[in-house]
């Protein structure tokens, strides 16, 4: 239990950064960048939860949920250069957030009765959710959705599907949830690495007539 | 059940495809397809049960629903001039679906034990919702809000007020529900057919001085 | 309870006129402008309540909230040029919603259990959470997130805490609600009046490249 909330804060403080850091990009004060923050590292688990009829939501309950975010914002605030340095291991620990809340947000809803496929989509809300509304706050089109992006989405789904699948079969064992973590992990890193983009057409308004 | 089961899934299917469509009008890839899709299809039912309470919602409790989101991406993936072809047919599925989801909505609301005009809102949101999030996620305004579109959630209001108005008179009967979707479709496609608008006062900005 | 009840009410009306007017300044038509009033003035404390667990929230619970909306609406369509010339009373009036919404909010999150911080925060999101909703509907960034705009969420979130704090050892008196409303009130006016600002940083662009 220890490993996974150490690990859930972590996930929770990287998806923070990217939030505090992308409201340094908008004329945003400390308002905007604590709301950025808040609602990145946050909301994807508090949908989760809404949708699943676990209120209040986890972070509610456990409220070092709700520190985690204020720091993430201090540090971009105080140090914005730091976050630049780092920009490596903080994509990494970006993926790992990704593939923990996928992967933890599966096995929520599993546990409380879903099937597999709506499992698998509340896996993907809890590990997309938050950056889709930071990216609706910061009143730009959502990251996740471009084709240009490398890869988030479709790791995050692989991940909270292979936890959906296997999770009553294995009595949700450690290894599962390490394995599908590790899937997630590998797929966005190794698209960051290489390239990797989800298939896409170019826009309709470029389309030949026909 | 069954026919009105079978009408649900074609009105998340109409509504899936202008989600789809819409992401082929910007540089989305196949996720912001899919997302969109989905939400286009099932956030306006999401909310009316988060709201009612009966979480998790039926589009989670009912896998089907959520299969038909993702035909909705590949029939526009595949196949987009299929979609501008069949421009009419697919807006008149809009229109059903739209009347389905008010009255629907409406009907769940009363039964939930809300009163008639918090259910009408609640068939409003059903019906109107997930289009109003589709385009959020794709950056533009609300369709629905524009003084140059088409009525669209007045005639679902229209709907949604006759069910909430009628159902505990007539016990919920058939005949009501095809009536409101009757009424909602009639007045949609008329607005469509003929232009109407609602009222709506040019911006501000072009005010006179007074 | 009737003081109490009647300010809530005020409060709507106050920011519900905020979303109509916001939606004068874009091409909306009614639809839109009530849409805009209803979530500007209903969205935040909605969101509190499905936090909570309290479904169906309040405002559907109690139907004379969702008349106060169309009130707003209507003014501002039928003489906007009031709005404009009352623009003092209604921003007073809009402070005192602010502190209700985030003292009101922060002791229902107390009294279902939440702690201290998670209470704070339900109250700011119950003042706060509808402008923000309401800015995004109308496709412009939040307000309340820009550098140049005066303390919103600031005093709301202090006015939240106060009440966190002290609820239950004073058994949630009258006293503590209107002190608490009452330095969000003075905190809002006071940086009205004087152009007080939340700490924030230019544009990361702008930055001297280190």
């Amino acid at each position: 239990m220890t490993v996974l909330f150490v690990l859930d804060l972590v996930g929770v403080f990287a998806f923070a950064l990217s939030g505090a850091w992308l409201a340094t990009r908008k004329d945003f004060d400390l308002v905007g960048m604590l709301a950025l923050a808040f609602v990145t590292g946050l909301a994807g688990g508090m949908v989760r939860d809404v949708l699943v009829g676990d209120v209040p939501p986890l972070a509610m309950d456990r409220q070092v949920y709700l520190v985690v975010p204020v720091l993430a914002a201090i540090v971009v605030l105080a140090a914005p250069g730091l976050v630049r340095r780092f920009e490596l291991p903080v994509m990494i620990l970006d993926a790992i957030g990704l593939g923990l809340f996928a992967s933890v947000g599966s096995a929520k809803a599993i546990e409380s009765g879903l099937g597999v496929w709506s499992s698998m989509l509340v896996g993907v809300i809890a590990a997309c959710g938050g950056g889709i509304i930071r990216d609706l706050l910061a009143g730009v089109v959502p990251q996740v959705f471009g084709r240009r992006s490398e890869l988030y989405a479709i790791p995050a789904a692989l991940g909270a599907l292979l936890v959906a699948l296997f999770w009553h079969k294995t009595g949700g064992s450690w290894l599962l949830t390490a394995a599908s973590i590790g899937v997630t992990l590998l797929l966005r890193l190794g698209s960051v690495r290489y390239g990797w983009h989800a298939p896409g057409r170019p826009r309709a308004e470029d389309w030949p007539a026909d």
